[in-house]
C-alpha cells in the first residue's frame, strides 16, 4: 500500500522562533517556552528534536529561529547527548511569524534539494507518544509526495477556546487523508461546544508536512510580496544587509492565515497521538502525570490538602495548604500565584513588568552562556556578587571594565587566570584580583566544573560595562 | 473621681516568651511573631513598649521571657531609639504558660517594691488606638488598688471561635468595672453566634492588672505548687540550677485557668481600644488599612484584579492574578500559599519541617546577631558565602575554624581585622584571607555599616565549627 519515498529528501523544520510570554516566571525573554523542561525529561526543543532523530538523521533537522536567539538555541541543542553539531540553524533576521519562517526554510531547502519534502514542526508543544506521532508522520509524508498540503488535526476532547480549528468534508471515509473544508479562528465557547458534538472539527496542531516545491508555489500564488523577498535573499548574498531590512518588515501573517485558507489542496490527518500546545501553565493538566488529588507538584514543594493544583519550584521551599485549582510558580528571583482559569492573563503580568522597566521578565537569575553559567547572588550598592561556572575545557572572553574591579575566589576546580600579562593558575580555596581597566580571563584548565566566586565593586556594576578583545564564540 | 496612685508603684510587664509558629514563614522559631513587623511601623515587641512608655518610665518595663529567647530579646528591645537600656529582662528557664510567668514576674516584682500594681500584656497583640488603651488602662489602676483583679474585655463584632470568652454578670451598670461571672474557652460556631447577640461576652484580651501582692495570694491559693516553687527561688540563689529545673517542670497553665476562673475578685473593663491577638495570618485583615479591593499588599508585589487577600514579600517579586480571599507571604527561602480560612494550618507546615528535619522553621536567611547579621547567600559543596553586616563600632567574637578558611572581601565601609598577632584595616574594595585554624576578628572601624562578602571554604561549612575566645557580648 505504501509508497516509498526516497529518505535523503525527507527534511524536519523546527520552528523555534517564539517568545512565549505564558509560562512566565519560568520563561523569560531570553530564556523561552521552547527552551524550558515543564514537560518530560527534557526541555520542550531537545525533545522536539529527539522524537523526530531517528526518522531523519541529524543533518536533515534545521532549525529556524531569529538572528537574536541563534546562539542560544545552538547551544542548547548541541548540549544533547549524544551531540548532534550537525543540526542546520536557518536564522530569520527578525520573527515574521510562520509564512514567513517556513517560506525562508523552504526557499533554502529547495536550492540544497529540490524535491524535498518539509516536516514542520513548532518546538514547544508536548506529543508524549512518539511512536504514534512517527506512525501519522508517515502517512503525512505519503500525501506530500502527492503534492498535497498536509495538515494535523487533534480531536477535541473539551470546548477549548484557545485553539484554531480545522473543519473537514464529511464525505471521504476510506483514506487517512481528510479533504479540509476550511480553517476556524478561536471559537467562543458556544461554538467551541457545537464543535466538540459536530465530529468534524479539528484542533490545528501547527504540524504540517509538504514538499518544499508545492509550498514555495502557493506562497507565490498567495503571498507573492513575501515570495518575491525570499527570492531576493537566494543568492544575492552581497545586497544581504539590505534583505534583511526587508525581510524584518515584513508583513506578519501565519501560514494557515496566509496560504492555507486559500489554497485547494489542503488534507487533515487525525493524529492518533496525545498533544498539547502548551499555551499556559493550566495545559500543563492535558500530559503530565498527577498525584491522587489531582496536583502537579514538583521541585521543593510541601502541601496540605491541596487538589487540582500546580507547584512549580525549584530549590527554595514552597508550601501550600488547602488550593483548589491554582498554579504556583517559584523561580529564584520571581513567584507567581494564579488560578488555572486566569493563566492566559500572565501575560499581562509580563506587560507590566516591561513599563515599569523591571528584568524579571528578560532574563533568569541564572544565566547561560556557551562557557557555562552565571548566577547574581546579590546586588548591592557599589558591588554584585556572582557565582561563575565554568565548563571543562572552556573559558570567557579577554575583557577589560571600566568601572569595576573583580576579586576571584575559586570555590570547586582550577581555574587558568590571565591579568595583563600574566596567567597563573588558581587552586581550591585561592584567590585573585582584578584591578579596574586590567585585561582579564577566566578559564577552566581542569576536568571538572570549575566554581567562582566572583565579587565586582565600582561604581558602575552592570553587564553592559565590558570592552571584549577574544572571544572563542564570536560573540559580539 | 479618681484617687491619685503612687506612680513608683506601677510597672508594666510584657509577656514574650511566645514561639508562635502561625506566621510562618515570616516567623522562625529564632524570630517569633513578637519579634516581627507584620503591623503598624515596628515590631509588635517594640510597638508594645513604645505603648506603655511614658504611662511608666522605662525602668518599670519589665519584660518575662525564656532563657533561650532572652538574649535576642534584649538586643531587639535595645535597638529601639532612643535606648531603652534600663528595661529589665526577667528570665524564666522555660516556658511554662502565663500563670508561671506571671508568677514569677510578681515574686521578682513583690521583692523590689511590696505595693507595686502590675500592668500585665502579651508582647504580640495589636491595639492601634494608644490613648484609649492609655485611658482604659488608667481605669484598670484604679480598680487594681482596690485589691481587685482587672482583665480587659473586648466586645465581639464577629462569631469568632479562636478566642476565649469572659462572661459578666448583667447587674451592676454604674461602674466601668463590671464583675466577671466565668471565663469561657474557644466557642464553637453557634455558641460563639449565641454569644455575639447576648452583649454580656467579651473576647479575653489577655490584659490584666493587680497588685504583685494580690495575684501572689490566689497563686498561693489555687496554685499552691507553683507558689512554692516560686518562694524557693526568692532568695535562694545557691539553689538556682536545681530551681531552675523544678520551674521547667511545672505543669504549664493558663492564669485564666489556674487562678482567675478560681477566683471571686475578678472584673472586667470593656476595652475601647482597637484590637487582635493576631493569631493568624487572616487576623491582619483586623487591624491592617486595604487597598480598594480590599488587599493588603506589601514588599515586591504586582497584582491584577485579586481581592480580600493578603500578598507579604519582600525583595523577591511575588506576581498575583485574580486571587479571592488568599494570602502569599514570601522571605528569601521560603513561600506560602494558604487561603485565609486555612491559615490556621500554618502550624501544620511547621510541623512536616520539623519532621525533615529541615531549617525553614527555625532560622531566616538573614540572621540578626547583637552586632548586625548575616545573610547565606549561597551553599555548595565545600563552600559558603555570607553577606555579614557590622555595625559601627562593633564586632564579632576573637574566634577561630578548624575546618573551614575563610575569604573576605570588603564591599562598603571600613574593616579592622585581626588576624593571629597581626592588626590590619582594610577598606571597600579591599580583600583578605583568614586561613584554617587561624585565630581571627572582625571588627567595624568606621562611622557607616560595614558589609563583608565572605566565601568560606573547606570539606564542613556549618555554623558550629567555631571556637570563641573571647565576646563583646559574653555568648558562649
Amino acid at each position: 500500500m505504501q509508497r516509498r519515498i526516497d529518505p535523503t529528501t525527507l527534511f524536519a523544520v523546527i520552528l523555534a522562533g517564539g517568545s512565549g510570554t505564558r509560562f512566565w516566571p519560568l520563561s523569560r525573554e531570553s530564556c523561552p517556552k521552547q527552551m524550558l523542561q515543564i514537560v518530560g525529561e527534557d526541555t520542550l526543543l531537545r525533545q522536539t528534536v529527539r522524537r523526530i532523530q531517528g526518522f531523519v538523521p541529524s543533518d536533515h533537522i534545521w532549525i529556524v529561529t531569529t538572528a537574536e536567539r541563534a546562539e542560544d538555541i545552538r547551544f542548547h541543542v548541541n548540549a544533547l547527548e549524544p551531540r548532534v553539531e550537525e543540526i542546520k540553524i536557518i536564522t530569520e533576521p527578525a520573527g515574521r511569524n510562520t509564512a514567513a519562517a517556513i517560506g525562508l526554510a523552504a526557499t533554502c531547502l529547495h536550492r540544497q534539494c529540490p524535491g524535498s519534502v518539509m516536516m514542520i514542526m513548532p518546538s514547544d508543544h508536548a506529543i508524549p507518544d512518539r511512536e504514534k506521532f512517527l506512525g501519522d508522520l508517515e502517512l503525512a509524508v505519503q500525501g506530500a509526495s502527492d503534492d498535497f498540503l498536509v495538515t494535523f488535526g487533534i480531536r477535541p476532547t473539551r470546548p477549548e477556546t484557545g485553539y484554531g480549528y480545522i473543519k473537514i468534508r464529511q464525505s471521504e471515509k476510506s483514506t487517512p487523508l481528510r479533504k479540509v473544508a476550511r480553517f476556524l479562528e478561536k471559537p467562543d465557547f458556544p461554538t467551541a461546544k457545537a464543535f466538540l458534538s459536530e465530529g468534524i472539527y479539528f484542533w490545528n496542531s501547527g504540524i504540517f508536512v509538504w514538499k518544499s516545491s508545492k509550498i514555495l508555489s502557493e506562497i507565490k500564488s498567495h503571498l507573492p510580496r513575501l515570495y518575491a523577498t525570499l527570492q531576493e535573499m537566494d543568492g544575492t548574498e552581497t545586497g544581504r544587509s539590505d534583505w534583511s531590512k526587508r525581510y524584518a518588515e515584513l508583513e506578519p501573517v501565519s501560514i494557515d492565515r496566509g496560504v492555507l485558507e486559500a489554497s485547494q489542496d489542503v488534507w487533515m490527518i487525525p493524529g492518533r497521538f496525545r498533544w498539547s500546545d502548551l499555551g499556559s501553565w493550566a495545559a500543563l493538566d492535558e500530559v503530565t502525570e498527577k498525584d491522587p488529588a489531582n496536583n502537579i507538584l514538583r521541585g521543593n514543594a510541601v502541601d496540605i490538602d491541596s487538589r487540582n493544583s500546580i507547584v512549580f519550584s525549584d530549590k527554595r521551599l514552597v508550601a501550600t495548604i488547602g488550593l483548589r485549582d491554582m498554579v504556583v510558580v517559584d523561580t529564584p528571583d520571581a513567584t507567581l500565584v494564579v488560578p488555572k482559569e486566569r493563566t492566559q492573563d500572565v501575560r499581562k503580568i509580563v506587560d507590566l513588568l516591561k513599563q515599569a522597566g523591571r528584568e524579571e521578565h528578560l532574563i533568569h537569575q541564572t544565566v547561560e552562556r556557551p562557557w557555562g553559567n552565571y548566577t547574581v547572588l546579590q546586588k548591592g550598592e557599589g558591588y554584585k556578587v556572582k557565582r561563575i561556572v565554568v565548563r571543562p575545557g572552556s573559558r570567557l572572553s579577554l575583557q577589560r571594565h571600566s568601572r569595576r574591579s573583580e576579586h576571584w575566589v575559586v570555590v570547586s576546580g582550577a581555574a587558568r587566570i590571565t591579568r595583563e600579562d600574566e596567567v597563573y593558575l588558581l587552586q581550591r580555596n585561592e584567590s585573585t584580583f582584578i584591578p579596574l581597566k586590567a585585561k582579564h580571563r577566566l578559564e577552566n584548565s581542569g576536568k571538572e566544573p570549575l566554581h567562582i566566586i566572583e565579587v565586582q565593586s565600582g561604581d558602575y556594576v552592570e553587564e553592559d560595562d565590558i570592552e571584549c578583545f577574544d572571544d572563542d564564540y564570536k560573540r559580539v
